[in-house]
């Protein structure tokens, strides 16, 4: 059937088509089907058909911007159109949804027509609510992982690389920034690609990125790790990974993650980047992730034997995740503990769980004998070894290597939440201080945030200050202020956890 | 938040708002996220951020005609957004999900969101493959037709209503144009709502349609029944089950149908239009829906508990659907067959199953006592009362009474199929053959589709015709020659069904 081009200039994500009713009832297709439209010789095999409307007239086809590039069509253009079969993926999301093995062959068909976005949002939910119900095995998982390593772009630094991981959930806990310094100051390769906040006030990206650039090409990235020995970057710049963002797109409005997937999406990263070596925290304990330690083993043991079949040595650190780790949270208060902390003046808990980490690198790398890694990674920050590679890789990434931990620019207007009573610090909440870090501005405004006054189990007086709201902005500062007093992220004093009547 | 309101004149089928995503991240949302958008006192309540490009600018939101018109917005206005929270129906989603009872109100409360286009395709989508894997219980199934019934239209003709319906998947099955107007020279009140083809050749709507008009206003429904007792009608020109038209949509990409939606789906039509005797006809057989005895079996248990629960009598009869029933395949073809079969000249096998639906239906809803049912059904027919009362159906619906089998236009363009030997006619595939009728044109061209000159048992001498294949068009007409040729939907002679090597 020849119809003509009618052009909307909108990026829908997909190649989307809109087709007029009686045009579609000729054709014998329905919405979700798909089209082949050629112009001449070229064709664009797999456009889906998504809405049937008034939109467009019988003869008449409704083009978006991915489709229009691609085929170089201009308003007016007779193309011819086809219906065609649906992509073979779609037979194999519906064996997972009857529970069924999925060969490692139909995963790579998946992840190659996700890529190519060939899938509608119906078609990904299913697999991605499928893999959720019905699970993902370990063969099923490192299918999926080299599917999504081959489908994005590979680096290779030429030497062994280590790297790390944390799964989340604690507010502050930015230990990459000095486990980086640490590992590379002591000669090993560590390019770390890091994710921006979701739905956290501050990821590791945005903290660097107070610092200095985050976003390079893979070339400059692999100059800057040539020249210094390691890197912080957002992964997001670089495109390792393109299937996992897709797939992430669909499992963030219903907040669900098969663990298949969220092991895959993990070490798919790692390996991509070449890593050899691989230490990852996960963190457990109320407020955190995960709330239970078999949990924590069972998840710690899947990401091990998952390493093991890719060829990356890999140790998991269940950590304490019951409250925040560091003063800071926000991007410029993270990255003003990690400074200090390069200085020898640092919140204690964020160096000594940044030492922990550096260690099991340096014994798992072979770097130092087991039982050895602590004092060395000691003797690195202490000395000021890694405050140094620290400079040097700032500078690389193109940020100022003489910045002090007090020039990092905070929210001009700020606001201290004190105490009610005189009390010992019971807990505080990495999600409802997280909230009220979000609420002030954090992450887009970096100077927004919590620099919190108090740790778990100090005394504080009555009117004493638990912690200082940062914000550039009055309205936001007021709306955090308000959500400080409701969600009372910090408890002080009485051990009443519930009161049922 | 205030932002200027750019607009595109595109119909989404959802309240979708595009945001910059500088403004995305000062607002704290995502992707799929909800937004609150006021013009003035006048708010939108739940519009979904559903892309984020260089489509608009910082300080400008992307709007499209639905969320326009609710808000009778212009290019250029300025409106206040805020970010607001998911709806309910999400945590409900998640629950089954995870395998969990649905409450009543929990499935009120997702029929509403559905029927008010609060949820996004990943959502529904979630809900439909939950459902499918984890399945409806009956009180899940029962709330969930009552929650369709609730969001539509409903009628109430104020008399007994009786009715019937077919599961489909055989060709040619067009009894109900037969058992309606049997039932209503019975005295009864038959008000039919059919549907269209979806995948198959015709629909009872597609097949009413070449003798009448099948778009009805529901006063205009109610007249006619008032009138004559009975209509066969388009279900989907009145509001009955908006619901179930939403749902449908994201089923038909992977081509899955919970049970538990199915049965729901079908009784929910039935209650809308007060309903009180229902048969339904469930064929099983090879190229059927439903290939197992059990599996039908445990069907119609579960349509007569449902029906029992929502005070609706109802007989389940499960049929031979090993073979099409009928010569015509095509609307204007089955409706030749339905007029001849109410002039006394009609394919037997299409007669006698209408007359057993019939008598089902006559005993059920008391008419005459069990065993008279044939007997009533059959004296209705061959008496001319059906004709005269198909008579007064087609014209009360504005087609032509005085029509004749012989007056309806078919395919200009015809083929004839021949057996390539001499033997009996072992199999006729529905599937197969339903698809060389769509390949000809059906069921957009009326005209078009298969005229069986053979039945299943009968002996054809090589060269004999099997079936003939009308259309409108040439090159349909090639296409269907072509399929008739790959996939013989005929078998005659031997009694291999397979070869294996």
């Amino acid at each position: 059937m020849d119809v003509t081009v009618r052009l909307y200039e909108i990026e829908t994500g997909k190649p989307i088509v809109v087709l007029n009713e009686e045009d579609m009832k000729d054709l014998g297709v329905h919405i979700g089907d798909r089209i082949r439209i050629c112009k001449g010789e070229k064709c664009y095999v797999t456009a889906i058909i998504d809405a049937t409307t008034s939109m467009v007239n019988e003869g008449e086809i409704g083009i978006f911007e991915e489709v229009k590039k691609s085929l170089d069509l201009n308003a007016g253009d007779v193309v011819g159109i086809q219906a065609t079969s649906r992509p073979k993926s779609i037979e194999f999301i519906k064996k997972k949804l009857h529970g069924q093995h999925l060969h490692g062959h139909e995963i790579t068909t998946i992840v190659e027509d996700i890529v190519e976005n060939n899938l509608s949002d119906i078609e990904l939910t299913a697999l991605m609510v499928g893999a959720y119900i019905n699970g993902y095995d370990m063969d099923e998982t490192v299918a999926l992982t080299q599917a999504i390593v081959e489908t994005g772009d590979q680096i290779d630094f030429g030497e062994e690389v280590v790297d790390k991981h944390c799964i989340g959930g604690v507010a502050g806990n930015r230990t990459t920034m000095l486990v980086v310094p640490i590992i590379a100051a002591a000669g090993l390769t560590m390019p770390k690609t890091s994710s921006r906040a979701i739905t956290s006030p501050a990821g590791t990206a945005d903290t660097m990125e107070v610092l200095a650039k985050v976003e390079f090409k893979i070339d400059e990235l692999k100059d800057i790790v040539n020249r210094v020995g390691a890197c912080i970057v957002w992964g997001g710049s670089v495109n390792l990974a393109p299937a996992d963002d897709k797939i992430i797109r669909v499992e963030y409005p219903l907040s669900i993650d098969p663990e298949g997937q969220v092991l895959a999406s993990v070490m798919a990263k790692k390996k991509s980047v070449g890593s050899d070596y691989l230490v990852i925290d996960i963190p457990v304990g109320h407020g955190a992730k995960l709330d239970d330690m078999n949990e924590a083993n069972s998840l710690a043991r899947k990401f091990i034997e998952l390493g093991n079949r890719l060829d990356i040595k890999t140790k998991c650190l269940v950590t304490d995740g019951s409250s925040p780790i560091g003063r800071g949270i926000g991007p410029a208060l993270e990255a003003r503990d990690v400074m200090m902390a390069l200085d020898g003046r640092g919140p204690l808990d964020l160096v000594n769980k940044s030492i922990d980490l550096a260690a099991a690198l340096l014994e798992l790398s072979g770097k130092v004998r087991k039982g050895n890694g602590r004092a060395l990674a000691e003797e690195i920050l202490n000395s000021g070894k890694a405050r140094d590679k620290m400079m040097e890789i700032i500078e690389a990434q193109g940020g100022d290597p003489k910045i002090s931990p007090e020039d990092i620019p905070l929210g001009d207007k700020k606001y201290e939440i004190t105490s009610g009573v005189t009390g010992r610090v019971r807990s505080i909440d990495s999600k409802r201080i997280s909230k009220v870090a979000r609420a002030a501005g954090a992450p887009k405004d970096h100077g927004a945030g919590i620099d919190l006054q108090v740790g778990v189990g100090d005394t504080v007086d009555k009117g004493g200050v638990l912690y200082t709201i940062y914000s550039s902005s009055e309205n936001k500062l007021e709306d955090a202020i308000k959500l400080a007093h409701e969600a009372q992220p910090i408890r002080v004093g009485g051990v009443i956890l519930e009161e049922l009547v």
